[in-house]
This record gives C-alpha cells, structure tokens and sequence, in this order.
C-alpha cells in the first residue's frame, strides 16, 4: 500500500492466521490510524521497543520467580521507567491522552511496574510543605492500614489519612500527612513505626502491598498535605477551598482519577485476553462437517457467541475510556484555573457518577471475558505461560479497590435518583449524560417496535430500549425507595432494600446507556471513512444488543416488549452478528494487540503457528525433559499399588 | 445436649460467630447427622485428624514452595495416602458412598494430591494381560498428547489410546495400551520415549502433567487393555462385549465416572468458597445505620443477594451428587454382573447425559461462587492466604477438561431430543428424569399462577416453571433444528446453528430441573425432622427461584409469565429467602466446613476472630518485617522523582 501508515505498522508474518487476515472487510492498519492516530502509535512503538531491547524487561520462559525476586525485578522495571521519560512536557500539555496511553503501554507488558509507576507519580503530586509538628498514632491492630501499594518492602514515605486534631482541641476531620516510615540510605524502620508485607496475593505480586502501625510518631507541621485545608503556624486551619460544596467536589474528582484510571486497566485487560483467545480460536480446529477435515473452533456458533460479544465490548469501552479522560480532564483544568461555576460543580458531580458506575461494569466484563478466553482456549488456556490466568489474577482486584462495585453504584444511582425533583422542568448536565431524563414521561411510554431481525441490526435499537430502561428502573427505584419510608423503615434500612433488582440494576442500566450513546454516535458519524463504517456500526449493534439481552426481562416484565417475536428478534440479530463479524475478528484484535513481546502469550502469536510456539516455550524450560530432583526418593517411595489392586 | 452426636461434633469455640450461631433455627450437629449419617461424619474425622496429626501435611504459611518442590510434596503426600489406606475392602462393599466422601476430604485439603492419588487408582484399575507386540509411534508433535497426570515428572507407565491396526492391515478402531514410558529404579525415560513436563498451570501445580511422544517403541502383546476388545494371540481382534450398542454403554459409563467426580469436586469447592465467605460476612463490620455503629456487612441486602443463592445451592448439589453418585453405583453394578438388559443399556445412556449437564452446571456455579465469594470478601479475599484464588484456580480446569463443558451439553440435548419421537407413547426413564416429557403437550399449556410473593416461597412454583421451561425448548430446539434442515443445511451446520438460546438452554435448563426435582422431594419428604424441615424448605426454595431468575426472560418470551407482577414475585421472593436465611448461614456453613486444619483460611476461621486470624498469619512470614534482600540497590537506584516533579 502507498499510505504512509505502512511504515508506522509492520506487516503481521504469514501463517496460518492469513486465511482470516484476507477475509477481512478493512485494512486493520487503517482501523488502527483512525482510532489512535499517528501520533499515538508512535509513542506506543517507541515505548513497545524500548521495553523489548531492554535486558531488564526480558522475559524468562518456564523459569520460576521468587515472589521477593520478583518485587526487585519490578522496583527496578520502576526505576527504569522514570529514567525512559518516555513524554515530554510539551507533549504532555499538547495530548494529555498521551499520559493514558503510556501507563496502558506499559500495563500491557505487566501491570505491577506500571501500577508502581503510578503509585511513585501519585505521591510525588500530592507533596507540599509547612511547619508545627504533630503526632501520629494507630489505636489497635484493627486500625492499621493495610494494602497499601510499596509499602511492603520498599516505600520511604507514606501519605496517610489521620483525624486531625488541632491544638485549641477541635476536631478538623479527616487529613492527610506525609509520613516518613523508612529511613531512606537502610530502609529500616522509624522508631514507632512497624512496616511489613501483607503477604501474597492472587496476582499483582510483583507490587509490594504492606501494613503500617503508628506508635507516637512525631510528623513534621511542613508534611500535611495542603488539597483542601492547612494548619497555620499557629496551629488555626485554614482552608484555601472556602465552600463546603466545592471542596467536596475536589475531593470527588480525586476519586475519579483513580477510577478512570481502573477503567482503562480494564478495558486493557479485555485487549489482552481477547486478543490470545480470538488468535487461538482462528487456528484451533476440532471436528467438523467430515472425518476428515476439521474446522476452526471461530466456526462454531457456540465460540462466536461467547467470544464476538466481548470483542464488540472492548472496542465500545476504549472508545469510551478516552471520553471519559477528556472529562476529567475537563474537570482537573477547571480545578488548575480555579473555576467557581456551577457548571464545575456539576461536572464533579456527574464525572463522579459516571466513574463509579465505569470501574464496576468495565473491570466486570474484563473479569468476565478473561475466564470465558481461558475457557474458550481449553487446556492451553489453562497453562500459566499463556498467561490468560495472569490476565485474569491481575485485573481481579479492579473488582474491589478503589472501593467496591457493588457499593459504588449506589453512588451513580443516588445521583441518577437525586434528578428525580427536576424531572418536570427542562435541564442538562454538563457532559449531557442525564439529558435522557428530560424525556422521562414520553419515554417510559416506548414500546419495542422492530418488526424483524433485520430491523435490530443497528445500535439505535438497544440504544432506543436503554433509555427506556433507564426511566423505567429510575421510576420503580423511586416507587420502591418511596414505599420503604412509607412504611416506617430509616432511611438507612429504606436504601439497604432498593438496591438489588432496583438501584443496582438503575446504575448497571445507565452506564451501558452512556457507552452505547457515546459508541453509537462516534460509529455513525459521517466523518466516518465508508471502507471502516459498516465493520464499526456492527460492533456498536453487537454490544448493544448483547448487553441489553441481560436485561431483557425487564424489558418484558415493564411491558416494553411483548410476544415471543422480540426476544427472538434480539437474539438472531445477535447471533447475525457475531457471524458477520467473525471473519473479521482477527483483523480487529491485530488492530489493539502489543507485539507479541509485549502480550508473551504462545497461543496468541502474530505468526498463528499454534504448536510450534506451544513446543517453543514447552521446551525452553530449563528442567522439562528432566526427571525431578526427588527421583530417587521415588524408588524408595512408590506408591503401594498392590495393596489396593488385591481389594478391587 | 445428650444427643449421641455430641461427641461426634465438637463445639466450636467461643467468639463474634456465637452472635450468628445463636440465632440460627435449627440445630446444627442434627442437620450434619441427618445429611450425612454418623458413620460417614467419623469417617471424615478419621481423615481429617490423620491429615492434621501428619507431619507431612503440615501447613506452612508465609512460605513459598517453588512448583518442584510443591510436586515432590504432593508425590509424597500421595503415597503416604495409599499408606493411610482409610477405607477397608468391607466398608467399600457395604456403602461405595464412603468412597465419594474420602475422595473429597481429601481434596478438601488440596485437590493435587487428591487427583494424583485417583489417577494412580485409575490406572492400577485397568491393568489386563496378554502376547504379541506392537509398535507404537507418534506421527508430529501436533499429534503428542499434553495434560497427561502425572506424567510431567514420575509416571512410569501410561495408558495410551492409539489407532490399533492388526498384522492383517485392519483398522480395529481406537484401543488403549499400557506402555512404559520411565524406568521404574532411574525415572529416565524409556528409549524412543520423549516425555516431559508441560509447565506452570493456573492451579493444581502440585499435580505434574506432562507430554508424552512415541517412536518406534515395542509395547507387549500383553499391554492391550480388554475393556472392550482384545486381540488373540494369532493377532485376531475379539471383543468380550459383542453389541456395539452394549460396547458404547460401556464406554460411555466409564466417561460418567470421570464426569461424576468432578462434579462432586466442584461442589466441594462450593463447600470451601462458602465456609470462607460466609463466615467472613458475619463478622466483619461496615458502615451502619449510624456513625457510631457499624454492622456485618451480611446484614446487607445485595451481600445476602450474592451469596446465599450460592449457599442454597451448595445444598442442592450436595444432595444431587450423592444421589448421581448411588446411580452410577447402580450402572457399574450392572456392567459387573454382564447384565445384557434393555434396562442396562437406557441407564447407561441416561446416566451419561445427566453428567454431561451436572459437570456444566456444578463447575460453573462453583467458578462462579469462587469468584463472587472472592469479591465480598473484599481485600481479604484478594490475600492468597485466605485461598479464595486457590480455590477458583483448582477449580478452573473442572469447566473444560473430561469434556468441554459446552461442548457436553449437546451430549445432554442430543439425548433430550432423542426422546421427541416417541412423545405420544407413554414411556420412562430407568432414573425418571426425562419422564416429565409423558405431559409434553399439557405441560405446555401451563401458566405462571402464583398470587402473591407469599404463593412463591415454595420449591413447587420453579419446579413447575422448569418443567414448562424443559418442554418448551424442547419444542423450540426440536422446530429450530428442523427449519435449518428444510433450508438445506447439512446435519452438521443444522447442529451448529441450533445451541445457542435452544440446545444449549435446553440442557442447562433440563439439569437444573433435575436438581431441584430431586432436592424438592427430598425436602418435601415427611420423614425429615420437623426441626429441620422449614430451613431445608428455604434452601430449595431459594436454589430454584435463583436459578429460575436466569431463564426469566424466556418464560416472558414463551408466554409461561406475563404482567409486571410475575417477575416482582419471583425477585421479592429471592430476597425474602436470603432474609430468612442470613441468621441460618452461619450455622449452615458449620454444618458441611471441614475443620480449620482443613479449610486453611484465616478469615474462614470457626472462632470468628478476624483480625486476630489474619495478623497471627501474616506476623508467621518468616520477612514479613524485614526490609527487602535487594535494599542495597534501593540506596543506589531511587526513582528519580526529581525530574517528573520538576514537569509538574
């Protein structure tokens, strides 16, 4: 091709995965230059090979890694990290996405340095300076701290959250302190301060998380950290964000970076697994129409369903995944300029809503594809060196941290609910997510109307059902929380009752809602090139229909659809799909899969040479043809078979 | 009490549990008595106090065991198990069920020995003898077998499945062979052999699984194992069994077996994940109704929500295994004693499609409930120690391996749709599962009649939906798989285009009707004790409405339900049973945990003590509170912070 993307994307080598590279309706290089643009792929080669001819950054097939090795190799990865200063300011001010894509680059490879990385940055910003001295101390075992990211064996200084008790006696609330807890030439401990590691995890274990317990130790005044309030020299707080409102807004939006953040670690997980487990499926044949000749396991309706859908996710979320950077990116320039509108309050608010409500379903339907690619790939899913298993220990605690899923969608259905007063009069947010509500009442009137499979191919009808869904689910959480107060129950215990099959679903519902929109709108924009449209319009059809398919009981229950034509309509235009889409599948993971130094996965390869790189690794480790070390206790020890055989 | 049981049951110790255990409303040692009968309940205190007592099966935590070490460990384990030979040929004969509970006692405390133990009784079980030779050979490394137990490091000998073909150029089918593959004194590999270890799995990596090629070896004439075909000494093939029907029952029988075990294997995890979970809820605190009150987080309606559908149907499964388990029981029986009958053959083929479903299902919930216990545990779930990973990575491989687990269910349709032709004759199953296809037409007429929330508390309401649910993608299967043959499709592509939302939902639906069905009657049977009874009831309530809610949308779809009321009644009445049931949970749990040796779980502790288990275990790594070896390099490599700084 003459387009000057060739030299950006090297040619994939040839092999058994070209059958479906031909078939495929787009040129993925093209694909890849409107998604990322040059500029971006450039940073992602620059970073991508740097890791790859980097001795430090090798990989050791089939060798074993102490968890203390391990925690060295990362904090050196770290290290190294900080001294490639892969951005420049100026690039930085120019595309803040460019801070997105390097920390996701990096994850790509191992998300403990890159995660380490952060936790480095994240403390570095936060630093300030001032002068009393305070006293810090943890009043039993169960107040320690725990999981705290470096702490286990290497951090010198900790940020921690204490209550705050300024010297006239009042309470001030809660604060945060920079700690030193390690001396910085022995790493030893402070007097009064026990440090120690948490122990292993199911994954990220080349972070160390540790504990810390305070007794009497004395922080300098200079080291509270100055987000939202100080204590003057002489012991008076003052705070430089005066309203009450806005400097909970700041502190939302602090959330939010840590969320936003998961949600883009997760939508890269689903990168990671779905590329291994489409490859794989492109070239693993088992059965077919004859004895004789074996079909690719893509070909089988069964692994379309379960893997195409997922496919369709990741790229919805990426793209949504970069939108949600620019708001909050929107956010953090209105807080640097020191904005007082009450448009930048509601941008807290709502960038809020959306983050709790992103991390949950994001890290959610990672987990959920990485365990059906590890099914979807049999044993060879099941080996480690595959790495679909580190794939899914990784992104496990994306479930939990930085506050709960479950618990955080209470917070995007509080703000969904706290709409309900303004229903009747004309209003919008700032990133016009809640504008569906304007339409409330005509809305809830909506009915199913596609008359045919063919009808449903277009994400305007899941689109269409969601907004139903949405108001439906607000009215009846409503209704609910309505009757609980009535019927004498605390707010507390009222709130408790509305969430399952109420909130929860309402906070569920409404963040699919808000993918889907932005991913309809971005894949039916005439700006568009026709070549790519038609393969995009599918994949936002495919996520739409898939994801509205869980709640199609409601849909039924609430009298939106009716018949057994809707149900049936929605699940062919599915299946229609996911056939549609499957000789494309490969092209549209050779558009986001790292090079295979970075995704270090065999059975996901470029070459799709499914055994030879299988052996490849097999037979790299260093002890495979080796009988085990314990082989004479063997002949002493074998196992009284007899004993058994004479019962049986 | 003076109950006999007494002594079979010890207390458990004092502690924040005691606040559960009292309110539950039933006794908990009765329950245990009833479910499993005081003779298998000191079977497993045998077991487990020998583990216990037993240096070699000491627990060691805070330290890492590298994967040749963990093999070395497990091998002897092993055979200290053949050792302990805790069942003697009498007990087996007089109750074969003694067999099923050691098994997972065993596995209750790791499955690597546990299964390395049942492949080397699998083997000794099918050992046979006889004259000529053969030559065996591989013919590419696609074609070398990977996965085998056992094989990785210490197997001396394998049964290999190989095309047999006899010295007059006849092709005899697939036969299995024993073959040497190591010396028995050196475990050096035999001449021609090449075998080896296949490498770091997700989990089970005490096991060693290997690879094995051939070239050009000489196996015995003697080595063909006679299961069902032999050859003569003039090299003449001969089978015992004569009937090619009655040789595919057989085979099909020894299949089950394999099925079999790993469903009870997955419900034992069930058994595992809940004890933790379940017991963590109870006793650790958050938020409440006021800020100085804070409540165990079991209290809340959506933890209820995510685990005691799980804990009811832990119970169900238990049940349904056991009951799997005496039919199979009654199947071996049969091919022992060459019973040549009708009866035989129809239980062979039904016993077969009920573990092609069970398998999915328990392998799946158990999957499931690993991960949804691991997340409302939290951080705690996420530590190694507590095993939540260990167990979801233990269990992973149940969903593929001896049949991938969609890829059985067709086994399941297949029988189901089998049945369709003689739906007009009266007919019946040797286990009366498939009878509910007698009121095929009538049962297709019914309708979802409850009034009340109240009308659904009772296992009758889902069974009877399920039993609609059964016939209707019965029908829809049946009508599905017939257009597609009209349009001209092959019987292959037919096949392929009808299991997703028909075949596939057919046998999940068939085999969660089977469970519940015989967990109903079960239940509902008057000789339970009256104590007992209602919290029993609640159970199966609960399992059946839980896993009813999943199909909701196709009993909408199919007509069976219709209105908005429906579907309230059948989501409040999920939430009324977790309610009843959350004072019982605890008690529930103390019934089937195996004893804290066993479970090996800080956070799943009998007493409760939270933070007392978990500082007690972390404080055992031998460097939790020492500073990393690599602190040196710290001093020398400190992140630059400086310049990152400096940018922002």
């Amino acid at each position: 091709g003459s387009h000057s993307w060739e030299s950006l994307l090297p040619d994939f080598p040839k092999g058994p995965l070209c059958k479906y590279r031909k078939k495929a309706s787009f040129n993925w290089k093209e694909m890849a230059v409107l998604l990322d643009g040059k500029d971006i792929i450039q940073l992602k080669n620059r970073i991508f090979s740097a890791l790859e001819s980097d001795p430090l950054f090798v990989h050791h097939p089939g060798e074993e890694l102490s968890r203390e090795k391990y925690q060295e190799l990362t904090f050196l990865r770290c290290k190294r990290l900080f001294e490639y200063d892969f951005l420049t300011q100026q690039e930085i001010i120019e595309n803040p996405l460019k801070i997105f894509h390097m920390v996701l680059c990096i994850g790509m490879y191992d998300w403990s340095p890159c995660i380490q990385y952060l936790l480095h940055c994240a403390v570095i910003l936060n630093c300030a300076s001032y002068l009393l001295e305070f006293i810090i101390n943890t009043p039993d075992f169960e107040a320690a701290k725990f999981w705290i990211g470096n702490m286990g064996k290497h951090a010198t200084h900790a940020v921690v959250y204490a209550q705050l008790y300024t010297p006239d006696g009042q309470y001030q609330g809660l604060h945060s302190f920079l700690v030193q807890i390690r001396d910085i030439k022995t790493l030893l401990p402070i007097p009064g301060v026990v440090v120690g590691d948490i122990g292993k995890k199911i994954g990220q274990n080349g972070l160390d998380n540790g504990f810390a317990m305070f007794h009497n130790v004395r922080i300098p005044k200079e080291n509270i950290l100055n987000i939202a309030g100080d204590v003057t020299a002489e012991g008076k707080y003052s705070s430089s964000v005066k309203d009450v409102k806005e400097r909970f807004s700041a502190a939302l939006g602090s959330l939010s970076s840590g969320r936003t953040v998961i949600t883009a670690v997760s939508m890269t997980n689903l990168k990671l697994a779905l590329s291994i487990a489409i490859r794989f499926s492109a070239v693993r044949c088992q059965f077919g129409p004859t004895d004789d000749e074996e079909i690719p396991v893509l070909e089988y309706q069964t692994q379309q369903w379960r893997l195409l859908p997922y496919l369709a996710a990741t790229y919805a979320l990426d793209y949504f995944c970069k939108s949600l950077f620019e708001n909050l990116t929107e956010f953090y320039l209105g807080l640097l300029t020191k904005q007082r509108s009450q448009r930048q309050a509601d941008i807290g608010r709502e960038i809020h809503a959306l983050c709790a409500a992103s991390k949950p379903l994001t890290s959610w339907t990672a987990q959920q594809a990485a365990q059906e690619c590890r099914e979807a790939c049999g044993g060879h899913g099941y080996l480690a060196m595959n790495r679909l298993g580190e794939i899914r220990n990784d992104n496990d605690p994306n479930c939990t941290y930085e506050g709960d899923n479950n618990v955080l969608l209470q917070q995007t259905s509080n703000y969904l609910m706290s709409w309900m007063h303004c229903i009747r009069v004309p209003f919008e947010s700032p990133f016009g997510t809640i504008n569906v509500l304007q339409d409330y009442h005509h809305i809830l009137d909506w009915k199913f109307t596609a008359m045919s499979v063919e009808d449903c191919m277009d994400s305007s009808v899941p689109l269409a059902a969601y907004k139903w869904l949405v108001c439906y689910l607000l009215r009846e959480s409503d209704l609910k929380l309505s009757k609980e107060k009535q019927s004498g129950r605390s707010d507390f215990e009222a709130k408790n009752n509305c969430q399952v099959y109420y909130c929860r679903s309402l906070a569920i519902a409404f963040i699919e809602q808000t993918v889907l929109q932005r991913y309809h709108d971005y894949t039916h924009d005439p700006d568009i090139p026709s070549t790519l449209q038609p393969v995009l319009k599918n994949l936002s059809a495919l996520y739409g229909l898939w994801s509205l398919s869980k709640h199609l009981a409601v849909l039924y229950q609430g009298g939106y659809a009716s018949g057994e034509q809707a149900g049936r309509f929605i699940q062919n235009a599915i299946l229609e799909l996911c056939y549609r889409l499957k000789d494309d599948a490969v092209a549209l993971v050779d558009v986001f899969a790292p090079p295979d130094f970075i995704l270090n996965s065999p059975i996901g390869k470029a070459n799709g040479e499914l055994y030879k790189n299988i052996w490849g690794e097999v037979l790299q480790g260093s002890k495979t043809l080796n009988r085990p070390s314990w082989w004479t206790e063997f002949c002493i020890n074998r196992p009284v078979a007899g004993r058994l055989k004479s019962k049986l």
